[in-house]
C-alpha cells in the first residue's frame, strides 16, 4: 500500500479517474482528468475523457429494489456489491480505452460507488438510531480489474465523526470556485440539488453547503411513470414548458418538512424518491391536473426549493454575486429561466465557464477528493456536514 | 494515508490489534500483540493482552437474523455495519485500557469484521452468479473512535481475483509454523474447522489449506436449542462425554455433500449453521435418539470430518509429523481424544506450545495479516484460496 501511495506523493500532477452513480441510479459517470496544484484557487483540472455507461435494466432494477430500506436481503446485497464492482470497473476500463492511455499511467481511481442507503444521524420518524451510509461497488473488484489503486467509501468517516456524510462536493467547490473578489454559490442540480456558498475571501470554515431538496429526481420519476418507462427525464424541459403550474398542487408539495429544516442538512431518495413523486402525481391526478401540468408544477417546485433554500439560509445574511450551475438541471431551460426570475441581480452561469465541465462535475469531484485523500489532506467541510472536525476520507485499496 | 503508512514502514516491530467475530457470532475477540520479523520462521509475536467482549443479546440477534441470505434488509444492514463498527471500536478501546498502553503507541488495527454473508464462486444450488463476501463493522468508525489506522475487508480482494476469499489464516500458519524439519498441519477448530498443511521445507506454493467442515458450530447450535439458550456450547465436551454415538444419525450426517468436495474449498453457516443443526437434531429426535447422544454424535461427526479431510486430501499423498490445534475445539477433550484415535502416529499438540495462544489465534492472525498488508506484502495463498495470484489484502482507513 505504501509503495503505491509513495508513487502518488512523488508527483504533483496526477491522472485520476472519478466514478459515481448518483441517487437516480442511471449508470456510472466516469471521468478521467489530469489534476495538479494544491489549495484554494490553485487546483487545475483538465478533463481528458468522460464516459457515461447506463446501467443495464436488470442492474438498475436490482439497485432500485435494494435501495428500498425494507428491500435488499443480505444475499442480494452481498452479490450486488461485487456485481456493481464489476460494472464500475468495466466503466473505468472503457474510459481508459476511449482515452487511449495505458492504465499504468493512471495514478488513482476515486469511486463513490452507488448509494444504496444513506441515513443521516437523528433521522426523525424512522427506527434508526445511528447515522449510517451504504455505498456499493466493491473497490477490490475495481482495483483487480483495472490494476489501479482505488479510494472508496468517502462518506463513512465523516458520519463516524458525527457528520451527515454529505455533502462532500463543497470541498471541491471551495478549491475550484472560491476567490477573493466575488461571493459565489455553486449549485449542482443532479437527482438532488445541493449548493455551496463561498463568500468572497472566505476561509474554508465560512463555506456553507447543504442539499436544497429535489433536483431532477421528482420530475424524472413522474416522467418515467407517465410514459411507462419510455422516457427517463424531461429533455430540455420540453414537457414542463408545454404545461402550466398548478398552484394547489404546488402548495401541497411546498408542505414537505425538509424545506424548513435548517442546514447542515442532506436528503435523498428516501424523502424525494419514486414513492414521494408518485404520491404527488396521484394527488394531482385526483384534482384532474393534466400530466404536463404536473410536470410543470414539479419542475417549478424544484426551482422553488433551490431559490427558497438560497433565500432562507444564504441571502438572509449574505450577498451573492454569481451562481455557478452544474448537473443535468443546468441543461433544462425551464429551470434556468425560473432561477433567473427568482434570483434577480445574481449572475447565473454554468460551471463549464469556470473550468468545471457541468455534466461531469460529480465524477470529477470524486477524482479530486480521492487525490486529496491519497495525499493525506482532509476533505470534508465540517460546517457543511456537521462533523466534529476535518477528516481524511475514504479507504485505500492497493492496485 | 501516506503519513500513517510511512510511520509503520519505518519500524520493524509493531504493536497491532486484531479484531474478529467468528461465524458463530459470539462477540468480538480482540488481541493486542507485538509483532516483529519478516518471512517464514522469522515472525515473532508477543501477546500483550487479549479480550473477548460477548455481543449483547440484541446485537447477536440482529447479526444472526441478518446472516440469513433472505434476512437483512437494506436499512438494517446499513445501520448494523455502523453499529458493529461501534462494538468493534469499543472492544478495541477496552483492550487498550486493560493493556494500559497509550493508543498512540499502537500502530495499526486489523479488523476482520463480522461475516454476514460469504458466497464462494460457483456456489451450486443457489441463485448466486458471482463469488462475494460481506463483512460488517465499519472501519471508519473504528478509526474514528480509537485514533488508530485500520485495515479491514481482507477477503474481498482474493475473491475479486477468483479465489474463495478463504481461508486466509494459512498464510499466518506458514509464517509461524512452517519449518524445514517436520511436516505439520495447523488445525483451527472454531465455528468452522480449517487446516493448513505445511510440508517440511516446503515453499509457500506447496501449502495446502481448506475448511474441513464444521467446527463447534453444529454442537453449539444443538446445545443452545436443547437448553433453550441457557447454555451456548458443550463446555469441556461434558455432554458429548456423557452420551453415546448413534450410528444411523452419524451416517445421515456423513452424507453432507461438502465432505467429498475437493480443496480448495470453504464453508460457513450457510451449510453447517443453525438450520442444518436443527434438521439433524430433529432427524435424531424422530429416531428417539437421546439429546446427549445427539450431541455425542454431532461431536463425533465434527471430529470425523476433520480426520476424513486430512486422510482424503493430505495423508493420501503426504506424511504428517505434527498436528497443531487451536480454537475453542482444542479445549474439548472428547474432540482431542477422538482425533488422537483417528490419527495414530501423529503428534497432536495445541498451538500454545508453538508460541501461538490457542484461544486468540484468529484475532492474532488478523493483526499479523494487517501488518503484512500495511507493509505491502501479499498475504493470500493462491493454492489455498484458488485465487489467480498473490494479492495485498484489505482496505486502509487512516486514523
Amino acid at each position: 500500500m505504501l509503495k503505491q501511495l509513495s508513487k502518488i506523493a512523488e508527483r504533483s500532477t496526477h491522472k485520476v479517474i472519478g466514478l459515481i452513480s448518483g441517487t437516480s441510479a442511471d449508470g456510472v459517470d466516469a471521468a478521467l482528468c489530469e489534476i495538479s496544484g494544491e489549495g484554494r484557487g490553485n487546483v487545475k483540472i483538465k478533463l481528458i475523457e468522460k464516459h457515461t455507461e447506463p446501467y443495464p435494466d436488470f442492474i438498475r432494477e436490482r439497485v432500485l429494489s435494494a435501495s428500498d430500506p425494507k428491500g435488499g436481503r443480505t444475499g442480494e446485497l452481498c452479490e450486488l456489491n461485487f456485481l456493481l464492482g464489476e460494472v464500475f470497473a468495466a466503466s473505468a476500463n472503457q474510459l481508459i480505452q476511449s482515452a487511449n492511455i495505458p492504465a499504468a499511467e493512471i495514478d488513482l481511481i476515486g469511486s463513490h460507488g452507488q448509494t444504496i442507503q444513506h441515513i443521516p444521524p437523528r433521522t426523525e420518524g424512522t427506527e434508526y438510531q445511528l447515522g449510517s451510509t451504504l455505498q456499493l461497488g466493491e473497490a477490490a473488484v475495481i482495483a483487480e480489474r483495472t490494476g489501479i489503486s482505488v479510494i472508496s467509501n468517502f462518506r463513512a468517516r465523516d458520519m463516524a465523526a458525527g457528520g451527515q456524510g454529505a455533502p462532500l462536493v463543497p470541498y471541491v467547490d471551495y478549491l475550484m470556485f472560491a476567490n477573493d473578489q466575488s461571493s459565489r454559490v455553486a449549485l449542482n442540480i443532479g437527482g438532488i440539488s445541493n449548493l455551496t456558498f463561498l463568500p468572497a475571501g472566505g476561509k474554508i470554515e465560512q463555506t456553507l453547503a447543504f442539499d436544497t431538496g429535489p433536483g431532477n429526481m421528482i420530475v424524472d420519476a413522474m416522467v418515467q411513470y407517465m410514459t411507462q418507462g419510455n422516457e427517463s427525464f424531461d429533455r430540455d424541459g420540453d414537457i414542463a414548458a408545454s404545461g402550466k403550474i398548478h398552484q394547489a398542487l404546488l402548495n401541497e408539495m411546498k408542505k414537505h418538512a425538509y424545506l424548513q429544516r435548517p442546514p447542515p442538512k442532506s436528503t435523498g431518495r428516501e424523502e424525494f424518491g419514486f414513492e414521494y413523486a408518485l404520491k404527488m402525481y396521484e394527488y394531482g391526478h385526483k384534482m384532474s391536473v393534466m400530466p404536463r401540468d404536473i410536470i410543470a408544477t414539479a419542475t417549478a417546485f424544484t426551482t422553488l426549493t433551490i431559490a427558497e433554500g438560497l433565500k432562507s439560509f444564504v441571502l438572509n445574511k449574505h450577498k451573492i454575486d454569481e451562481l455557478i450551475v452544474s448537473g443535468g438541471g443546468a441543461l433544462n431551460p425551464v429551470i434556468m429561466e425560473a432561477l433567473a426570475r427568482e434570483l434577480p441581480g445574481i449572475k447565473i452561469e454554468n460551471s463549464d465557464q469556470y473550468g468545471m465541465p457541468l455534466k461531469a462535475k460529480e465524477s470529477i469531484a470524486f477524482a479530486i477528493l480521492a487525490r486529496e485523500s491519497a495525499l493525506g489532506r482532509t476533505a470534508n467541510i465540517p460546517t457543511a456536514t456537521g462533523a466534529q472536525g476535518p477528516r481524511v476520507l475514504g479507504d485505500f485499496t492497493a492496485a
